[in-house]
């Protein structure tokens, strides 16, 4: 697969062309951003780690019936992967409440809500990604009735086999960040990363925060934290 | 019906308890503030006017079947509702794109959306009544999935009945805010007010503004236009 023209230039990703107009190339950046974009630095090997750990939990994801974007891992910092259309939203699943809706609802971190908490972003840079709802969402034009039904079912699907494959290795899916797009036959398809750098994973016994909270908090031991993520799932999922 | 102890005072309203437990007395006030409390002033014969206006369109709505607190006036600036155990939402619901979110999603004031937008913002004055969607309300015990429902369904036949009655006198209903609570038998009933402060109403032919955008935007003849509102109401709804 051969490597074309750049396309996109994201916060920590970067996205190429290939020969192939059904494909691109994913390179997973060492940089990291917090706060939109306020934070900036740069954390060791977090590329390679990402490019990894998302490797590990789409194979997992395909195998339990999930579509992905994911085709195969290229080199250290980068994969194959479906090109989509992307709906620009960003679904958010939460299981504990912790990050900025501790902040907004003035809910202690940690607490567990008595249901799931489902929240969409629009996805606009100039608007800074604001929170909306599904109303909006369908008013905007970005989404129909039925995407809206089949992306919130697999939010949940996902959720379930998240919890599940996260327990096995002793960590608790806090939260995550995911983004779906259009494959050329319009069908819904789970795109971008799930990773420390879109997700709050924390130790079931410690509680030791293993995701991009240690470096929005300065916590230190990052890239330590994001590596012990990807060795206990690569014990789990057998590639 | 005796006025007893001074219960609560609101931005523009105070509450009343009565020698009856099951009722209060609201007392509709001059004061109008805008922008989180940030202006402050008062409208001459406001409260009047919007005791008025609120009692003719909760009439209308009883007669179309809505429940609502509303007993009956009893003078220039109050009127008699039942007590209810006040649901901590603000139900917002925008048929035309105005206001805050205008600016929020960078969509001009008019445009009309694709499909009716409904927003739920959280009553709590200490985080300025954080916008939420339907998963936070849950997670925050404040109301189960059953009333969400219903309360949902209610704001949609509610929006449904004031466009036909105000397009009989020639206004769109741009937007409007509502609250539900509970009465003693757990049934879901209409509270608050529907007013020019708490809902956006344009005329229909000139689309100049007959609501508290007027006082927001210093546009001047604030009084004139709620007496607009409710002189048109006041021919097309026989009491």
């Amino acid at each position: 697969m051969e490597k074309r023209e750049f396309l996109y230039e994201g916060k920590a990703k970067q996205l190429y062309a290939t020969d192939d107009l059904n494909l691109i190339i994913i390179l997973y950046k060492d940089d990291a951003t917090a706060y939109n974009g306020v934070k900036r630095s740069s954390i060791h090997r977090k590329g390679i780690l990402n490019n990894r750990i998302t490797e590990l939990i789409y194979i997992y994801l395909e195998r339990k019936g999930i579509k992905t974007h994911f085709v195969k891992r290229l080199d250290d910092y980068s994969q194959l992967c479906k090109k989509l259309n992307i709906i620009p939203l960003e679904f958010i699943v939460r299981n504990v409440i912790a990050g900025s809706l501790s902040r907004r609802l003035d809910i202690e971190e940690g607490t567990v809500p008595l249901n799931t908490i489902y929240e969409l972003c629009y996805k606009n840079d100039q608007l800074r990604d604001p929170f909306i709802n599904e109303t909006h969402a369908q008013a905007l034009g970005i989404i129909s009735a039925e995407e809206l039904e089949k992306t919130m079912t697999l939010c949940k699907k996902i959720n379930t086999l998240l919890i599940e494959l996260f327990d096995k290795v002793g960590i608790i899916v806090v939260d995550f960040k995911i983004e779906f797009g259009r494959d050329e036959k319009g069908n819904i398809v789970l795109a971008d990363e799930i990773s420390p750098d879109s997700a709050r994973f924390w130790d079931k016994e410690t509680k030791k925060k293993l995701d991009k909270d240690r470096f929005r908090k300065n916590l230190g031991q990052i890239e330590e934290s994001y590596r012990e993520v990807l060795e206990r799932l690569a014990k789990e999922i057998n590639e």
